[in-house]
């Protein structure tokens, strides 16, 4: 957002608040006990931290920061303008320090963990939790030889994997965007309530998610050199990306944490089984290690991280005869006004067309943001291992 | 601690500072790529925060305020005191504002998510993540009838528990302290590190433990009226508890927690393959628990929480032949000096003199603190099912 648009929303806010409406409730997100952060039904929030030593202290959400005033008791409370539906991260600024806030539950995401709010959206009833036949988000950690180290992750088991014993199933490894990690979609990403409800109401066949740490960067090469972004250019999400970008995060995820995955838990091991998706970087590296691959992952799933052209698809050996499903998805946001590049709805009808199963879908209003990323999982889902 | 103490452990500090050894190494325990807050090898903790404008910074840790120094970066640094070995609790002080360090991990304990650092100890091999046979840390939901309410917790599974499926376990019920959550032994409890290093060496036999939230003030009595705590009074932990104040949670373990667990998982559903074992208010809520049914829990572990005498035990129905182990332990640093009320060592000798089968342990140096749980859990499991 540029500094101009940021300036505009500061001063709309301002008047904003002025009339702003007073029907704040407490985040669903908060820590247990706190009243703050709240939400009105405008979607603005409001927050209230204890400072009273404090010369300035701002809410810094969506861009923009929002001054706070002081009250006579130390505390100091403020209110954004309204914000786009969903989760999205914050962080407060007291006298230029960024920190948490000390009342909020807390994130992994813009490389750090910290604040984090969810504002009520009109769709949000298939990611609340529901007492539905329950999965699980479980927490391990496996040998990784490539990279001669324990490495973490989550895996999601749907409700009756310890009950059906002869049941084998088909997994989804599903990744973050760039500064983010493997806490991503099992914390904010509400992984398993989406699983849980979509797979309750019979709209999606049960199967298993692995979440895992995908971030490019910490990888090595096979022949061990580092693995590096180079300075920004224009294009290509204005990331320098060096040749064969994936190979460290691909050769972890083929040859460690796929087998341990399928020597583990009882999945049906083979491409037409095996889908790999993920958001903004994790939509990237799907892109990439999909056309690489196509005979290790059947189905495809970028959200927010780019597109597969008809072009690319034909190019790349045996994607056409592998491939089960594209699927690319990006928040009405990101795609809309003079978003320069091809359109990513027509590239994948193009794609549609050259004879691929490849599906589109726009997340409405939302942004770079992970409500686009639930959505687009829920709709993800639905088309899996069909 | 009281106000003198602390004045003194404050000057102490200055002193310390003068002399302080700089060998600081980042904590284990940081947010990924982040230096501080570090820790010596006198065990002083340094953290460094960028707070430009702010008058005043400071460190809270072990109930002390350190002062922090700003440099002309506009970053502020200070150190500690030595620290006992293990996990603390702690935060900044940005001009009056209490708010987590930005650069740390975050843990649910003092009723907030906030900053927690794991102070290296001689001993911590024992919860040091190793490449040997991994169990899971699984979060699920459930519905519990009496609280007509979903519920949160967490269920360590023993490495092989997907593989050996003719293979049935004993459980530990696991609960927290007053002011943390069922968060707590799943996380900076380390329970899942230190179960299957334990289990790996062949020094515990495999089992399941289940953490879940018995906050017993969250919970209301049978009859729907509440629970709550009265005002502080001398004797018994400072705290004024109701008559039967592990009501709502008792009810809430045998009714809705149990079953469900024993129908979810492969356990040995009988009082002889049960634990109860809790920390503080947790050990407290096993005493009353152990005490009223022993046809339950067979097994119990009571850290930093009191005692069972040999005239308590004797006086519970059923509990004599019914139990199989009493396990009392302390942090060193709570039993000694001129602390009030009975030695639990020579209580729970005393109940082993009476024919119960009862074991004490002191965790060397370390206070009412995680270290010394952490260590408890080492001991109690050892014991566990022989």
């Amino acid at each position: 957002m540029n500094k101009f648009i940021c300036a505009l929303l500061s001063a709309l806010c301002i008047v904003a608040n002025a009339q702003v409406k007073e029907d704040f409730v407490p985040s669903p997100d908060n820590q247990p006990g706190k009243l703050y952060p709240m939400v009105n039904s405008e979607r603005c929030v409001r927050v209230k931290v204890k400072a009273p030593d404090a010369k300035s202290v701002k809410l810094d959400i969506g861009g923009v920061k929002y001054d706070l005033t002081k009250g006579e008791d130390g505390f100091w409370t403020g209110t954004s303008a309204p914000q786009d539906e969903g989760f999205h991260y914050y962080q407060l600024n007291i006298d230029g320090a960024e920190v948490p806030d000390p009342s909020s539950l807390y994130y992994y995401g813009c490389s750090r963990w910290g604040s984090g709010i969810d504002v009520p959206a009109a769709d949000q009833d298939f990611y609340q939790l529901k007492n539905v036949p329950q999965g699980e988000i479980r927490e391990l950690y496996y040998w990784s030889e490539y990279n001669k180290a324990m490495r973490h992750c989550y895996v999601y088991t749907p409700a009756g994997y310890d009950s059906e014993l002869d049941r084998r199933y088909p997994v989804l490894y599903l990744q973050h965007g760039g500064g983010e990690s493997e806490h991503g979609w099992a914390q904010q990403g509400k992984t398993g309530i989406i699983l849980d409800n979509l797979i309750a109401e019979g709209k999606a066949l049960p199967f298993i998610v692995v979440m895992d740490n995908g971030t490019w960067t910490n990888f090595k090469r096979a022949d061990g050199s580092e693995l590096k972004m180079g300075p920004r250019k224009p294009g290509s999400f204005g990331m320098n990306l060096p040749e064969d970008w994936t190979e460290g995060f691909r050769n972890t995820l083929i040859q460690d944490l796929i087998p341990m995955i399928d020597a583990r838990f009882r999945t049906i091991a083979d491409k037409d089984h095996r889908a790999l998706a993920g958001l903004s970087m994790g939509g990237m590296e799907t892109k990439e290690i999909g056309l690489r691959r196509p005979d290790v992952f059947g189905w495809l799933g970028i959200f927010s991280g780019g597109v597969i052209s008809a072009a690319e698809a034909d190019a790349a050996a045996d994607f056409k005869q592998s491939n089960k499903l594209v699927f690319v998805s990006y928040g009405s946001r990101e795609v809309g006004g003079n978003r320069q590049g091809p359109d990513p709805k027509q590239v994948t009808e193009s794609l549609a067309a050259a004879g691929y199963n490849a599906h589109y879908y726009v997340s409405n209003l939302t942004a770079h943001e992970w409500q686009s990323w639930r959505r687009s999982l829920y709709q993800f889902a639905q088309l899996l291992w069909k």
